[in-house]
């Protein structure tokens, strides 16, 4: 089968990144294509660019040209997943909901750490949108962009794994969300910090559970939120085939 | 005081009856401007639409040249917000939550009447996000989209009402919303079919909403969720100054 | 219009500062008549005196002779408005839930600095009533009593202004409520000290929601909650007509 | 042990079918001292009444001279529980909550049948602030007023039976509450016509809560919320004292 | 009446302690019968021996012989009283609802005070089903196993009220509910500690719940979630009779 | 790697069922183990089976003899995937959590359609601990039993079929979750008769779900709630060395 893994952000090295940490994850058979989106800001880390990475990331995926088995939108916290899961036929997972998910089968209370405080908000209205907010001790900020976690790897371990304590001897966390697509490499250190909680990180998360969604036949029900879009006029969509 | 009243469609007709909606009951000394987005659907009634009119909205406001003390974002249960009262300093006001908010200063509880079936969960979805979904009895469709309830008034003013009427009886509602931003029209029937409940239209609700946080010289809070965004590259954006 | 804005304390003092501040922002045409009640405590600060309250500003309105547009009842987290709204046509307005519909148009969370820690209960029931707690970071108690209030306008300042600025740190509040009618001239240090947070203050939020409700023809629904009392013998009441 | 049983209304007849029932339940060595309320409606079912019967209830109290054990605020879904608790240093039981405490305790969900659809938000509403509605699957009106109830015995039992097999069929009850203080007769028909499902009725409910708290010597916390009221000027309070 | 109290662990002093406390506390004419299951641990401090409690308990229950008019299930936070329930057509309490029950009707937030911090989930969980946990302001562990709290009564004190203090003034609880069966001799020591706070205990709590019901004729509803089991082939059931 | 799935019944035919079912979805490579407990009933369909069933699944995988890389526990709604989470070192996987997981990532609600009325309230609590519950339309009851399940398969479809048809129609579910270790069959002809709603089975589920955590090296927490058993005397455990 194979992945479409669609960046939120424009940074190439990003991308393949997280091509690459769902790669490893992927079973025998599993081809993962990770995708730029044309448009949109380097890194995303608020409102205006998470709702544009939300059109960006529906764009590119339509200007791929040919076929797919699932599509994984790799940013955490960020808007867009009802719109491809009403644009595609295929399932659709976003790493947010897919880190959740796997965290809540590990312990009672799961913890997520992310980068700028500014972006707590938007991470725990997609947990409350997709019915997941009742077991999440806390979604605390580590302080660094999305940028700077690749600069300093050991300060960035260091940051991260201190309110990873936090989160486990304060908020009650039994399980580590890792709260950003370029967090991949972290989950041993994190790990080992805490003294042993899981660490769950979105993209592994995400290519597993498209994986189980694929194998077993289901994609998304199109009864009602997600029916296919009614014929209409759309001005200058998509995005890829209006822009200079 | 200067408003700009954003249309979440193309449709440059509903666009002025936004307008005008909004200019009946601004206060003398409010300035209506009702803008039609360069980019989306001629009707929003979907994710993909509402995620593209979220965008489509902020470009659109970044085109305009000239000064204004609010924005009202006219979609109901659509996208946005939150990208708009990032971008700027001065207060925003979404037509969603203006009129859930003075529903629920009018009654035990309230219910929207809205256009498609596929929208309620939208709706659903920005009044939980909003805090506002635990007075609200319902959200019910009329199974009109947003097109045709242009086409043949005296149906759409019946089949309104009839939804209504089942919102008071059968899910307790005291007060109705009309859940589109295309009903302005339709309070004064809807008041009556139902027996004299309280009904809420959310362009002139916004309108007040707005006149009252720039009177008391309020505007949206830059300390955390809506600080200004950082500085950093983006791409193609705003979308007008790259469209061909 | 006229709005009578009613105190839920006996101190005329206070009812004359509520009154000035109601004026200060009231649209040109707005008539401001501030009423003390007959009956009740100098000050509100406990479960007996509020509900005292409550049937003291519903005597009060029933002793006012003359036509009214709206009726605002001037008490931070008091029992009441219910009464209000079943006894009268005209629109009600709560300075709680004014202020905190207000404050949730500004940011994603906020939070109330109000008087005494053994208000902060009678104030959290009144915003869950009012289904306005959902994005309430917390009610703060500074420790000083209504009446202290006055007594040192500098300390007030200090002691509100730290409880802010912990609301905003601690509690990740993005906007404050001025939790007491006779807070009203505190908002700009407020504002100060928690370095630009919005703060909203009750009496002057809710002279404008009940200018946009009676400008917008709206009053209280009476399908059900608050239709007409049905005809009844009731003694001793209305409380002045019975007093000695 | 003496328990006051205040009735919420002024109908004497009531107070003393009130009595009844609570001394038809009483252990052996608790006395039952059945009070009404100088001042209020004859009946209670709106908010005016209700607010006005918070007062009545706490005046009668502050009348009664001699010493007692227990107050129980006999008024289904009534405000004032609160006033009475900071108010008093013996134990408070309020009829709603005591009914629904023990229905709690003998089924999966409960639901309350009352008197007038106007009066199911009340209910609603106490049954929220005391933390009791998450297992409430529904309060159902029988359409007959509380004077009514007594009017035709045979009717009452019909459309109260009626509405708890609804509860129990449609809304999945397991327990009925009879929600008020005038239903005291109905148990045993209310049984027989659901099938038998347990029928709890409040005013013997809180009399068992009422000994079960003095006989282990507990009574209302005054660490905050329900601490004695700060010493100050209350005009015409108590209200017995300045009536003519 | 008679009751049958039966202790979660298989430690007979407890059993005795246990019988001891609602002996103290019952009626005249209330005869406590207290039974140590055969099964299970010597006490219970997890998920898998609250599991085993859970069907040791009734298993204990089956074979007592002789007649009975309630159950109480003597284990703080252990599963188990939905299977007693359904078992039994006397009424079953649970001392953890009991004493958060009473607890609730003395003062705003409750607390509870524990043993170890891995039980504190459990807890949550009982209460969270039970539909008490709205008005819990924590659950907070001591850190002493069951079987240290008699090691050193001293110390034991000095420890659970040392959290009691902090769950009045951190998490401002009004009530605290001491977590364990075997603490019912801290009472007063608690009480001291935190200036005055009710200290509810879950046995004798239970005792008096279960009181209340036998003397009011009510037991658990057999309509539906504890309808008597269909009559099947169960292997090695009751455990008793299959033991070596 | 090697899962055993453990029937929470003592019908081998279901455990043989149960076994094909998860091993039709496994990948290469996975080894399905299907285990019936030693103890308990034929069909599991109330609460006390339910906690029998809940030892006897323990009591199972204590008494397997060889390694293992996950289990999951094969009864929807039922007790005891907790004890197994402290129990083991390897993942756990609940079919009821599994499911529901899935069909939260297909549409916006889905609905359970289980066997009969009185389980309803078992998965419900079950959904409510796993903080699965919020996007739960309903849990619907066929009024079939588990064993009537095989005996008539037409029958059983229709039933099923019109269940998760209401629940569609009704309820708005958009996903429908079958709520039985024995319906695992069913999928394909209720999918037809919903016109086309993604059917989640919970074995199936369950299985690509224990694969997933498995090949990303997670296993439960063992950081409190879960942290391995303290060292004491268990009474008779593990049963299956203690039974005759």
């Amino acid at each position: 089968m194979r992945f479409l893994v669609v960046n939120v952000n424009t940074t190439e090295s990003m991308t393949a990144a997280i091509g690459a940490a769902a790669r490893a994850v992927a079973a025998p058979g599993t081809e993962i294509v990770a995708l730029t989106p044309f448009v949109g800001a380097e890194s995303v880390e608020g409102n205006v660019e998470s709702y544009l990475a939300a059109i960006a990331v529906l764009d590119r995926v339509l200007a791929y040209d040919g076929p797919y088995d699932a599509v994984i939108q790799a940013g955490f916290g960020e808007h867009g997943r009802e719109g491809l899961q009403e644009l595609l036929d295929v399932p659709v997972v976003d790493i947010t909901e897919a880190a959740a998910q796997l965290a809540m089968l590990l312990g009672h209370r799961y913890s997520v750490v992310t980068t700028l405080d500014r972006t707590v908000p938007l991470i725990e209205d997609r947990l409350l949108l997709a019915g997941l907010m009742s077991r999440c001790a806390s979604v605390r900020a580590s302080g660094l962009s999305v940028l700077e976690l690749e600069e300093s790897p050991e300060r960035t371990v260091q940051v991260i794994a201190a309110q990873a304590r936090r989160a486990v001897q304060e908020d009650r966390a039994e399980v580590i969300v890792l709260g950003c697509g370029g967090m991949a490499g972290l989950a041993e250190a994190v790990h080992d910090a805490t003294g042993g909680a899981p660490v769950v990180e979105g993209v592994t998360a995400a290519v597993k559970l498209a994986e189980s969604l694929v194998s077993l036949g289901l994609s998304t029900s199109k009864m009602r939120t997600y029916a296919p879009a009614r014929p209409k006029r759309i001005r200058h969509w998509p995005l890829h085939q209006h822009l200079r």
